[in-house]
């Protein structure tokens, strides 16, 4: 079934303000969810609407936080997200990292007491329009497997760093630091496909092409898929992000990240409030003037777009290429939703008295 | 044959007093290139020593930099390296990153106009001993293929960040963006071995286990190794260390980067100065109380310690652990040196009129 954009905004900001979320949240909640959609990032866009929903009906998420700063210097802040919305957490937190760019010439925020984001994308883009690199980060519920482990201690702790060109378009690196997205493997597991190995590893550890194996005790791969390769690596980066997010800001990491499906309980135990998130922003003429940064940003892209493609690949491409091209297309032809998806959203409408 | 670590400084400090530097200069190089063999990153040590003297001998290496801030707010600046070592040059960013996160809360510094800097890791953990956590990354001569392309248009360009505990040592990442370390193929090639596939791959961006790949106009491949496994999302990484070092800095990025090695000119177009780096220190306590941080630090390794290896391995390791390991042991019983680098210093000794 073929949506358009708008339309599932306008669902998802009516389901927020269902919840008690002033129109602003609202709107706010909708643009980063669509968002995901728009990007191509199915598994992070509405299909995950009626999760929050769950949460809240849980009590595990707050419609209505009161976002504030509880500790700041003058270019960073700890922000506490009141148990809201990742989605309405964030931006705000990245507001006030762009605040704080202006003066300081970089700002930075880390977010305890929230919920899931969305995609980091959507935040660190918001820099882009004032000229800013902007910079984000969050942990997540423990589904990755550090290297030499059996125990999933991480998530699947994702980077994103948008940087503004001139004529080019931005250059926008949203990834998670695992071997591959955990959503091609649902896919997968759907069509009853094996997978390629070094993906996940089987609960003793070992290779697999199983993609239904995280629901047989295994885990997924850090980047780098095995030791040989790097995956201490990806482990690395993935530390990082956990740390940041949760460690400096207070929030909870490693093993007590609070799972985001509400039919899983969050264990009694905690470290920290929520989950967390770790934001920024550098102003670029902070370093240099922005028309000569851009200028070589443009020379930097083209540069690496006449790269020599392999045989068999037309292109190389730049980061943001394939997001930006789906969401072209996504404009034009709308979101096309698996009937799943379409079922779950009705029923959610029909639940909360809002009409898709 | 076996040398004491002090022996190598002292070694290493004559030679850049003999190029001209002053004696502080000098003692910074030595110390930086030293770290490098004492953390076991051998290809990034001592062995070295006589490929800056031949930089110096051709005029590409400035012994007696004036390095300057050419640009600046409270948070971040622009440092021009004045065509010195990386050795000298990122100690004295870092130590301005490190200034303005005192007041700043966190400090940024973009480096045009350097050279080779050493291991990454130095450069972060000069932030350890201020309850700051550290940051750096290097662009370097383009070995890296992106993402279906045959062209090389990235270096290793590493990241590092060096997180601060209590009782428990600082977690440190210091990783190239790349599956493997270069110093990995030449030890293969050298004993005539062959290497596994997802390393490098051949002219025409086909997977090869030819060790010597490099040589016959192969590329490192950029961390996840192929598109299956996440190649782009190193590709990413190392395009984003590529960009804050030289793109932010007004250094040479890309194919215009210089080869560190003497024997290769420089291509005579450039874009920028010299190679770039991007350095900066975050104070702990802008985010919350140092104490309170270094707790739940502590915590995070303790809990990692205990995850459950998987069979066939001892432990799970927790970033900087290998380093820390090669450290105390090579402290105690030396650094034991290939007898080609013994030889190659012992000419570059009598050269200079330096023993070693």
């Amino acid at each position: 079934m073929i949506y358009t954009a708008s339309q599932l905004e306008t669902f998802t900001r009516n389901i927020f303000i269902k919840m008690g979320s002033t129109a602003q949240d609202a709107e706010t909640a909708a643009k980063v969810l669509i968002s995901a959609d728009l990007r191509g990032v199915d598994s992070h866009g509405v299909a995950r609407l009626s999760g929050y929903v769950r949460l809240w009906e849980k009590e595990r998420l707050n419609a209505t936080p009161q976002v504030k700063i509880i500790h700041e210097t003058p270019s960073t802040a700890v922000v506490d997200g009141d148990l809201g919305a990742g989605l309405v957490v964030a931006p705000k937190a990245m507001a006030i990292a762009i605040e704080k760019a202006r003066t300081a010439g970089s700002g930075w925020v880390a977010v305890q007491n929230s919920n899931h984001f969305g995609i980091a994308g959507y935040h660190s883009m918001m820099a882009l329009d004032h000229d800013m690199i902007g910079f984000a980060m969050t942990n997540a519920s423990p589904l990755v497997a550090p290297t030499f482990s059996k125990s999933k201690f991480l998530g699947t702790n994702p980077i994103s760093v948008a940087i503004p060109a001139g004529n080019q378009p931005p250059l926008v690196i949203d990834m998670a630091t695992t071997s591959v997205a955990n959503g091609k493997l649902e896919v997968l597991q759907r069509k009853n496909m094996s997978m390629p190995e070094g993906w996940a590893q089987d609960e003793n550890g070992n290779p697999t092409t199983d993609a239904a194996i995280l629901k047989k005790g295994g885990a997924m791969l850090p980047l780098g898929s095995d030791r040989t390769h790097g995956s201490h690596k990806g482990y690395c980066l993935s530390s990082w992000v956990d740390i940041f997010s949760a460690v400096l800001s207070g929030a909870n990491y490693g093993p007590w990240v609070p799972p985001f499906v509400a039919y899983i309980d969050p264990i009694s135990e905690s470290v920290g409030k929520g989950i967390g998130h770790f934001v920024g922003a550098w102003r670029v003429d902070a370093f240099r003037p922005a028309d000569e940064f851009k200028h070589h940003m443009d020379n930097w892209i083209e540069t690496f777009r006449k790269a020599v493609p392999v045989d068999g690949e037309e292109k190389v491409l730049i980061p943001g290429d394939p997001e930006r091209e789906i969401t072209a297309q996504r404009l034009k032809d709308g979101i096309d939703l698996l009937q799943p998806v379409v079922e779950d959203l009705m029923a959610l409408g029909q639940k909360m008295g809002v009409e898709l």
